[in-house]
């Protein structure tokens, strides 16, 4: 076909590339040209792309109004081809840290993980008391062994807050399964561990809540369809659950999801949108929607997601909670639905960084042995607050990219970073991280090709019970050829080798974690869901890298817009440097904890305290 | 498009499969339906595929008869992908055998190799003198320095022997360039070396073809078209030659091969045909045509190839030398044409196995750092021979793909076998390997695959100067999906469980090289080239473990067919454990090379002594 023919793209050898401030790399904004489109339309799409006259030319026009083609198809570039983005292990020596042996069972590392912790917990540093003070892994255990409240309090008072959260008048779509029988015996087990003086872990009794992506018995894992768990059975724990069950933790249920991880928005018109508790007529966002939902809302501490392209950092963003993406392959990957298999991991939604840091030690381990090679040698805990005298972290700063955002999100991410600088003496690189937006479409084309491959056996009789969206999302996954994709994964290999340059010269990346806040729900998207890759491309912008590269990241939030939606900046580090994301998450939260806000939708176990 | 519509294909649990003699597991016959073509009819077939109306469905309709729709695209497959056979180290505790130390220079290396050379050269094991007597490396290396001969008169020998060859009356198609002067200095050099005493090593002076995919100053590096190298400017050595080049190999110049490596017959319509040296009407297999073809007429006792697909090993076995496939990964590929970035491998074409062992060593090393991981933590030189108090080797066979060969091949490698086994008691463990088939056709959907990337910023302005069959090839390698480039990566992840089961149970597999010897060259294919699907099948049928699952394998000349054309016995192994197979692969030639016949183009250096 020779409609919209593009240039071919030759791509600068990378040693030839200039990373540094004046650097004459162009900062190519998100091009999208596909308007927003809900209701009727993204059905007569739908129509259009299932045909088999119109769908092929509709499929061309849309990866040519992406930019695809020219980046990524038309491209010329030398690098070899990445395909899995496994890192060797390299000692960071990353400072004020704990070791965290592999060989110590779940509680044993919880244990290693609360030695980390700060002494004075949740003191905002300025001394105020904040309006918001979220329940932490910590305040259940003490209650729990205090006796002041049990397990089987905890439980009641959950199940009582996601019956009302579900009523027509709220309809906040936190869950798409919780089984009432299963949290209670859960909780039972623990009030008696408790009683008896006999906790398993500071996670006993503490409520967990899972998105429905990860296999936890005893509910089926639907991935947010009507139909894959009828395909694929859940018959066991995937390896994450097995290690927080370990932990005595209490599995609440299985979290709301955008349908097949295949959109941002937390849209799922099966199970109803994943509202956001600051404002219940705003997305959540997504894939991992309702875990950031719950961990908001105040019903978990903390809550796990899966993040293939930002899914556990963009709706974390946008509930105003703490988002953790590992480096790839840190978590165990068996039991969760294999999407993809080179960019999604499993991770952390929390109130705190705290609980972030405890639920990481949690269920950290080995990565599995399908994998080449690149086992890491050790996990490095943060040792809680980091002091001052670690005067040398340097956090790079692409000028262009970092305000590239609406003015809010741009203005709030300044003034945090600013006020983290002030009070450390940190030194900002401003560096330039040339193609970002070419290693969107790369990842795009990469998440496509191999969700497309991972449904395929599904697709032909169950694609017409997925939602309107989904059908148009999948049908745009399945057209990539395989030079696309190999195309795709030699500027994986490039922007690799960008961040190695960058990692040299700084120890993070600093960005905000998305470039708008939560936006709108309209009405008619709730039957069909919607397609707005504007939107989407703006969410997604600062996520890439965390996946495409298999660099851990992580969201804290830092203030709210002008609506008082959260606003969440994010932390971009070396392979395998975890601690040190949590040591600066640790420190950009105590800067900011004092002006968090209490979302709109908000339970309170202190309630419980006076009953 | 619903032609040929294929049910599709749900492979069975690999835990659930019988690997054993009285496996249930169907062998599949090689299916391929595509007629021989040559002249006039590739000519049309070239058209119509590269027209924008019949291609895409000429090429549906070959990937059909192929089985590639049914095996690979409607496989339903459990198995995460696999996409770089690259091993972990893993220690066999290999008998007999000499750790070479990473850290040793190239020459150091070739000292460590002599040492485990067996005193009694070249002495065949029951005393009889063999109508073959290859110059070894050590011949060489013993003549200059005694100095009977000079490198200056084996450089002119040898350039009066391929300039003969090129005669009209031979046209034996070896070499794509030779430099004289290039050659003469280099001889020229030794010769001095040798004159002070000095020689750097025992490849001092040693003439080692390069197969035209490889850099090597000062040629161009054509990769057997008209085209590539004015594209892509051979600027540097490859890391290999850097190797020869440290231990004094006099580089003699770039061998033929088959265009683009797109090919198995080595009929080059741009630089003639390579023919066979045991008979010039016949090929010489390919792609490392050249090499394998020099190595035979005893114009080099060392070649090297590059084997993505047997092109080392299969060209080896056709023209009755030893060929080696190190294990993926071993061998420095920086400065290789990057026709695939997968499967490909530099191998070594050596008229004996003493000298696979010296070039080996030679040139092994770290892999490349742009790999994932999976730095071998040692090389193993074997300690040749192997005492028979080695008694423990288990030889894996799988008898209905051992036997899916022409007759005269069956014959003559069952008896090689048995021979071996009788001499040293060693056990055949029967094994089921199933879907050997289905491993071909995921093979070529990845080797195409990459191969069209690879090409793609070439192919609109350069496709029309390569040869009608390579034209051929490269439209069907352009049209697979994302998908069926990932589907074949999971039946490769599929595979190498297999692979791992079998070599729980044997040190290595056995089977034939090629399942035909050499077959006629037909006059109407030089000039544009031909597709033989059906030769091609039956020549790459036992290569592909080799390259998809990255195992390293040896071919060695076993014996003849009723036309006196060489048979190929092949071991493929553990990844690393190429110093087992070269010990095999020595046992199997001391039993063979009493019966060693000369090829009817031999070029002998003994002829120097006497002058």
């Amino acid at each position: 076909m020779g409609l919209f023919k593009s240039n071919r793209v030759v791509y600068k050898p990378v040693k030839d590339m200039n990373l540094g401030p004046d650097s004459t790399e162009f900062y190519l904004q998100a091009n999208v040209k596909a308007p927003r489109m809900t209701g009727i339309v993204v059905k007569i799409v739908t129509w259009l792309l299932e045909s088999r006259i119109f769908g092929p030319l509709l499929v061309y026009i849309l990866k040519g109004n992406n930019l695809i083609h020219k980046h990524v198809t038309n491209a010329d570039l030398e690098e070899p081809p990445l395909y899995v983005p496994l890192h060797h292990f390299e000692d960071h020596k990353e400072q004020e840290v704990k070791c965290l042996d592999f060989n110590l069972t779940p509680p044993e590392k919880v244990e290693v993980a609360i030695n980390c912790l700060p002494t004075t917990f949740d003191k905002p540093i300025n001394g105020t008391k904040p309006s918001l003070n979220r329940w932490t892994i910590m305040d259940y255990f003490n209650a729990y062994s205090s006796g002041v409240i049990t397990p089987n309090m905890v439980a009641e008072r959950f199940i009582a807050a996601v019956d009302e959260s579900s009523k027509p008048r709220l309809q906040m779509g936190f869950f798409i399964n919780y089984n009432v029988e299963d949290i209670l015996r859960q909780a039972n087990e623990s009030t008696i561990r408790y009683q008896k003086g006999e906790p398993i872990s500071v996670l006993d009794g503490v409520p967990v809540a899972i998105k429905d992506e990860i296999d936890c018995l005893p509910y089926p894992t639907t991935g947010g369809t009507k139909w894959l768990h009828k395909q694929r059975p859940c018959t066991d724990d995937a390896g994450c659950i097995t290690r927080l069950r370990l932990c005595g933790a209490m599995l609440v249920g299985k979290t709301n999801m955008h349908e097949l991880g295949a959109g941002t928005s937390g849209i799922n018109p099966h199970y109803g949108a994943s509202r956001n508790p600051y404002d219940a007529s705003r997305i959540a966002g997504g894939s991992s929607s309702g875990s950031a939902a719950v961990v908001s809302a105040g019903l978990c501490p903390v809550a796990l997601g899966v993040d293939g392209g930002g899914s556990v950092r963009m709706p974390a963003a946008l509930c105003g909670v703490v988002g953790l993406k590992p480096t790839f392959g840190r978590i165990p990957h068996d039991g969760v639905i294999p999407l993809n298999w080179s960019v999604g991991m499993v991770g952390i939604l929390a109130g705190t960084v705290e609980d972030s840091l405890i639920t990481y030690a949690a269920i950290s381990g080995e990565i599995p042995s399908h994998q080449p090679s690149g086992v890491p040698a050790k996990i490095n805990l943060p040792i809680l607050p980091l002091t001052k005298s670690i005067s040398d972290i340097k956090l790079a700063k692409y000028g262009k990219w970092f305000d590239d955002c609406s003015e809010d999100v741009r203005i709030c991410c300044s003034h945090a970073l600013n006020k983290l600088q002030g009070r450390y003496g940190w030194k900002i690189v401003d560096v330039t991280i040339p193609e970002i937006e070419v290693m969107r479409l790369a990842h795009y084309s990469t998440i496509g090709s191999e969700c497309h491959t991972s449904l395929d056996s599904f697709q032909d009789k169950n694609l017409a019970e997925s939602g309107w969206d989904v059908r148009v999302a999948l049908k745009i996954y399945g057209a990539f050829s395989s030079m696309e994709y190999i195309k795709a994964q030699k500027i994986r290999n490039r922007q690799l080798q960008f961040h190695k340059k960058i990692f040299s010269e700084a120890d993070v990346i600093v960005s905000p974690t998305t470039g708008v806040t939560a936006y709108p729900i309209q009405s008619d998207a709730l039957k069909t869901g919607e397609l707005d890759y504007v939107n989407g491309a703006a969410l997604i912008r600062y996520s890439i890298a965390g996946n495409f590269l298999g660099l851990p990241a992580v969201t804290v939030p830092v203030g709210y817009d002008k609506s008082g939606l959260p606003i969440g900046l994010q932390f971009i580090g070396r392979p395998w440097a975890e601690a040190t994301l949590l040591h600066l998450a640790f420190a950009m939260q105590a800067i900011c904890m004092s002006e968090y806000r209490k979302p709109a939708i908000y339970y309170d176990y202190d309630l419980l305290r006076t009953k």
